[in-house]
């Protein structure tokens, strides 16, 4: 007897508005084993047995949301984050979100690829959905730089993100970013930054508890929002000063997004990231009377007391100054936020976001009017794609593409709350948040796996994703410009006169 | 004998990259009737008889140009453009721009769809491409109103220009501008604008008359860019005062730019065009020694004197904040021009451009590393299809589009000049520019109408592209905002005190 | 007998801070028929007897404040501002102001000159502190540019302002700016403008009372603050293109203020005014449910929405980007106001503040550490006296200046209520605020007018102030720009080829 | 014979227009032993035996300018500069400048006071004019805390200067700066920061010679002006963050230039001095045919390419944005230049500027219309009087100031050469440029040490200035601040749930 070939897969979304980043049609979209076959009108692919049929109609038919930055399990700050990459993704999903991309972070004077592998062992047995790793660079060494090379050569690497804070922790200095910018840009890679003056919250932490400030407040007070510009202008700076793409994680301010933007006026090559959780809510949070109220909020860069920041981030990613969504999402409960109970440096520091990143950037981003659908897919998934190399394979519903998808319904709305909500955590900083703009139904690589408030997830079944080196997206530029803007030395006639170095001795 | 049937028209393009604005792919193009029929690897459609083959190995295949504006044969300031629909289509062909749209432009006074009917009787038996014609609001009256309405229900105009400039002949006041917007707001046209104060153009060109300053220099001396900049502001401000989009035509300065791209940072829906000239040469040209020189860069608004601007324009396109390309094609020989030789208000204002954008703004931009080739695209046709609701049928190479396609050598480069060009004028304000970036050839609705160096054009062969209301691209998010941004009234108690209008004469 | 010299009015103020603009310094004052004579430390002027003494030791000692901008007893909106002369400028001297400004507004087509005549007769009998008056151009004729040279050769008038708002009442179009700016050039005055589109109020009102919004809130709605800001960018291209300076009375926003200050970084001369009111409170007020108090706020430009305003307008008044601060003092009742209870259009537009500036900017600028009382000065008295040329004789305490002279007590406070104020009007909008900053005695050209709750005040005393033309202070710049700046022609060969003006006819 | 007292120097400078910062008026002025005794018209003092009498009709008297950066007789680089305080300071008086402040600069790990002392151990015997020394902080320890104290407290030193570029010499980390910034606010000095990113500047000058180019342009390459704004903005925010007043030494660029002019208008206390080479040339220079002249222009900020430099800085300077000027004189000869003829990085940098600071700001700023006279003395003398602590005894012209006084003709025009010029070195990189405003007499403390070209001094009889801690001008608003801004703890109760630190490992 033959061996029995194993059933395709096979998925018929019917009768939705297919929005891709650049226009809305209505149009089914036939899914074999996972990939895109047919985007069009009126399909009706043979033989029906054993054909998913979801019914779209009246409904966006969108790509699934990629999360840019997230850290799930994460050991940070003496706890750990409290969403797994099972929990994690699961939650992805329920909100939307098909693929998230982690971080792998070596503690200073370690492996990176260790920490790759690391990350990796954790995720793959657990993850519901696709997934990629950045790796961070917390030190400087010829190994290091060799192992940069050996994952992007080796492990499907293309993006590696520096601290500019946490001092003495994952803090690299001028110099080191110098160093990895430069080996990003050989390699082909994006170069990522945690910008804050660490030096100066280091300082300004101090400066807080001896003032007797030792609430969750204290945490904006010890680094506003000049301390994250600040940075941003000298990442900025130092990755042109090499000709290196710049991808600013987590921007939560109106002054280091404007300093992102002014930037790309010049023709620099950044990008700025802003996270559901700026996007969606403030910092006035940290003013709450409320101590566990208060510390939930608490992430680095904080959030900002500043209440027009939501909107004007806002407006910068629907105009393009802005391009892509995170969450950074990274959960803590409140027995762990309880760690820096009496003193805020102590507080681990992270939020949610992975569930409700999609939500929340509908309501405030695409029902307010700021952008449509196809901008809201851009910022969700495309951009991402494009950035890190996933493009057309993710962030887009086309022939050939990976068939991670959302069945959106615009017009539906939820209620966001803790009480409901798929992550670990038992707190929501979007809490009581109506939207609009609700996942009916996520497709993972062809797979319903939610619909209708029902899961249908398998621990392991996402897949690890390679990125290639060089994002045609982000490098074509990067390139060219090598290749045109070498300064060239003035040809003169060497000098022929007296040199006289007098032998003064410094004083 | 039954009719014959009429061989169909069948075109391969194999082997090239095609580039589109989100991406490039090595792959064929496959053309019925002057449609797309497929896209992708190794083509081979049978049967192979009557089949046009195109190679593009090592070339890009471009959807075709769009320039977003000419005036051919236009009759102005006592003279007529010299391109007419035929030249300036031929032209355009030549460098790889296969649509265009011009503006039937009526005096104060005179009916819109007479100036309509006007322009496309000239265009309908000369237009070697397929062309679209944007009308000229230049008065405001009930009929006006009505006759807009018309025009955007039954001739296929979703866009309307107003002149802020040309005082006593074309310029509207405020109040006229306002209810332009008003209009183009309800029928879901895109308001354009060409924006400077005409006021203090009238009174600054008599200004310099009585200093004695009568050469072209006068033209920009008497309009600086703060001029340009004011009335941009204030067009802006106009139209986000009734929710109408708008589109700026030509940006000619630094200033200018730099007021859209602020208000779009503010979440206001507003385009901006830069035009070949803007970007490829500069107002230095007017202070030339040789009059028929600089009187052949007059053009309103006239180029800037700061030599920087070209470049600060292109990164703003590049980086998004600047929208699309036009030319502003509209060419007078020396002999027109000198009608102004005693007095720099009599030259009839124009610049060639029609032939050359592509290929400038290839080198300024792409070659330059400012922009990528799917950004290029981006602004030399997808932008434009989908602001002007053209897309995907137009700047896009797709299943179903049409086949306005261009094979472009990225690698060589030509020499622009009046000797080899093909517009009517005998002056070429690039002159002596060296461009990488050629069309190799130019495919229009699937016939292939210049291939190195030769026509095959028939004129009247290009048709009349009708543009229907509300492009998605421009009016989702209009919407949205109408539906949910309107102020509702504080509900209070009435006032109930004495009222004391005392009966004071005013003095 | 002969006749009896009178006595010679004398004054010491002993002990205080001399706090001019520039320096603050422990000093004696010696006063002689309203003159200053002496400034310096134990100063002990013979013969003691009829020397008034004032003991101002821990306290400054600062020049009177100027108020650039009153509307005393001024007929408008069918009713009439309910400060006259006598309140109005009694109510300066107990907060500390010596000198206002108010301005004479005739009626379009009607005389600047029986304007002027008018509202200095009705002044002169009542003020109790030295007065001048701006003049209003409210149309153009060649007999107004006649009038406004009589009146600064023979009135000492050296201000006018052009109204863009109050359209068909006041508002003169972007022509008759460019004429009276250009006559204020000629003749060495100041042009002042009220910076606001006419026309778009006038839409925006319509609007929004046919939306039914017929609150004080549809006062801001109809004419947010970019209408302010749009205007503003207008009034100094205008002004800027007949290089004639600018004075923007009245700065209500945030943009506004970055208009005006990013002229000044151009080189351009212009100044901002922001009042006591838009430094003190915000638009807020127009949204509270209590209709009387939300109608108390009417005022145009409006106060605005974002409650960051009055900081950042001081923040800007700190550093210089904002030169001179005014009131825009015109106070009408609530019974007043009440007739626009069903029709905002119909409220009379006008607050207090001639009282209240000097404490609000005290608190808000120098108690909040945004500027030190040098500043203080610059911006109450020195840069207003040397705008309109009154310098040194007001805004200074020095040898020669009139002693018009305030006791300020920094740490005492006061709370600012209608019911304690000196003012005409039932409504403070400043109503409950606690000002650090205390005018504890004012001195009126060496008489002691105000000490410690008790006027000693007479009707009439105060004297019109005459104002020469060209303001050093402002016209050197301009003038000397006027000599070096003017372009020259390009000189060129002519034109000698054939000219072929086509007879077209325009279509 | 009793001891004859010696003749009281005397002298009168009549008919002149004494013009201050903040006016100009005809007026005598009369001064004995030093100090100005009387300002006023027809003054006549006796006896007329003794008194020197200087006519000024027809020209203006204005206070001496104080240059407040030089770097006389400085070992650096290899070299030492040419001027020393003998050349340097008679240099200063041809030129109008009757005050200079030099640095004392420690090397790393050497005493700040022996610095200090060795510095005026140079100057002391060889000063033509007053002067005073600011003190760098190259390190950071205790020590270096105790002798700022020191200086503070017992040598009249009033202002640190900080280093951000010159890495391994004399460049301190963000960690050194915020100490330095939090030490000088506590003494009440001045910060200065030398803004630049020494660790960019590293990096790009070994790329730079690694891609061959060893000239004189490689020095500006590999320190574009972002380089500089970057530093400025952390220097900035940095300042901030401990409440200290910052002072931006030499600002060579836009860029820098807005960072600073934004910063105050976001109420920061921060002072910008651009000096005589960025305010007069610019960087073309680097790429001049003969390196001779191409490194002569060598200094650290370089001066910019962008040839719209100079006046946009001149603007902020006349704006208000930016508020003294000085040179960073450090005087090299092609010779000793000649040390860096293969390697730029080994070029002394420096250039003159102290005796052509005046002259060269008055024809790039007065003379073109940017500010009037009293803006010029306000630039040139007042503002750093105020700003150093030395008002109104330097900086002003009046009773008790003082006698710094220099006869200016406004009409007057001198070509700079370096073959006329006082200066050590031979070369001038002002060099054939035409200035209006030239110094006809310098008088120092009353003396009268040049008039027409002739010199009358006297190595050491100069003083050295003591400046007091705290100057209000600049610290009366940071004290203010300091009172009321700061943060205080939210209270809320005590958090008494769970605490649940997982001892996780950090992986």
């Amino acid at each position: 007897m033959p061996p029995q070939k194993q059933a395709r897969q096979r998925l018929l979304i019917k009768g939705g508005k297919v929005a891709n980043d650049d226009l809305s049609v209505v149009a089914d979209v036939y899914v074999e084993d996972g990939v895109v076959q047919q985007v069009g009108p009126n399909l009706n692919p043979e033989p029906s047995t054993g054909l998913v049929v979801l019914d779209a109609t009246n409904k966006l038919v969108i790509p699934g949301g990629i999360d840019t930055h997230t850290h799930m399990e994460f050991p940070f700050m003496g706890s750990r984050s409290k969403d797994d990459f099972y929990t994690g993704t699961k939650a992805a999903i329920a909100g939307g979100t098909t693929m998230i991309i982690d971080f792998a972070i070596p503690q200073k004077g370690c492996s990176l690829t260790e920490a790759f592998d690391t990350w990796k062992s954790r995720a793959d047995p657990k993850v519901c959905c696709d997934y990629s790793l950045h790796v961070a660079v917390t030190w400087w060494s010829n190994k290091v730089k060799k192992e940069m090379e050996s994952l992007v050569q080796n492990k499907g690497v293309n993006s590696f993100k520096m601290f500019m804070a946490y001092k003495d922790i994952y803090m690299v200095n001028d110099e080191e970013l110098y160093e990895a910018f430069s080996c990003c840009k050989e390699l082909g890679a994006v170069a990522q930054v945690h910008a804050e003056n660490g030096e100066l919250i280091a300082q300004g932490a101090k400066k807080m508890l001896a003032m007797g400030i030792t609430g969750p407040e204290g945490h904006e007070l010890c680094r506003p929002e000049e301390v994250e510009a600040e940075a941003t202008q000298r990442a900025i700076t130092i990755a042109n000063a090499v000709n290196c793409p710049l991808y600013v994680v987590h921007v939560m301010s109106r002054s280091s997004a404007k300093v992102i933007s002014n930037a790309r006026r010049e023709g620099k090559v950044v990008y700025g990231e802003p996270i559901a959780a700026s996007l969606g809510t403030d910092g006035t949070n940290y003013w709450n009377k409320d101590w566990a109220h208060a510390a939930a909020y608490v992430m680095g860069p904080p959030l900002r007391p500043d209440p027009s920041t939501p909107g004007f981030l806002m407006n910068l990613l629907a105009n393009g100054d802005l391009s892509v969504t995170g969450t950074d999402n990274c959960t803590f409960d409140i027995c762990q936020k309880a760690l820096g109970k009496d003193d805020f440096t102590k507080i681990p520091n992270g939020v949610n976001g992975v569930e409700d990143r999609m939500s929340v950037i509908w309501e405030k981003g695409v029902h307010s009017g700021k952008m449509d659908e196809n901008r809201f897919v851009a910022v969700t998934s495309t951009n991402a794609a494009k950035i890190f190399n996933l493009y057309p394979k993710k962030g887009r519903i086309a022939v050939g593409s990976d068939a991670d998808i959302v069945i959106w319904d615009p017009k539906a709305t939820k209620k966001i709350s803790a009480k409901t909500h798929h992550q670990a955590n038992n707190f929501n900083i979007f809490e009581g948040m109506v939207c609009h703009g609700v996942p009916v139904a996520t497709v993972s690589r062809g797979k319903v796996v939610y619909e209708g408030g029902v899961f249908n997830v398998t621990a392991g079944e996402g897949k690890y994703v390679s990125r290639p080196p060089f994002p045609p997206y982000v490098y074509k530029r990067v390139r060219q410009r090598e290749q045109v803007s070498q300064p060239v030395p003035v040809k003169r006639a060497p000098y022929t006169g007296t040199v006289s170095g007098t032998s003064v001795t410094r004083k």
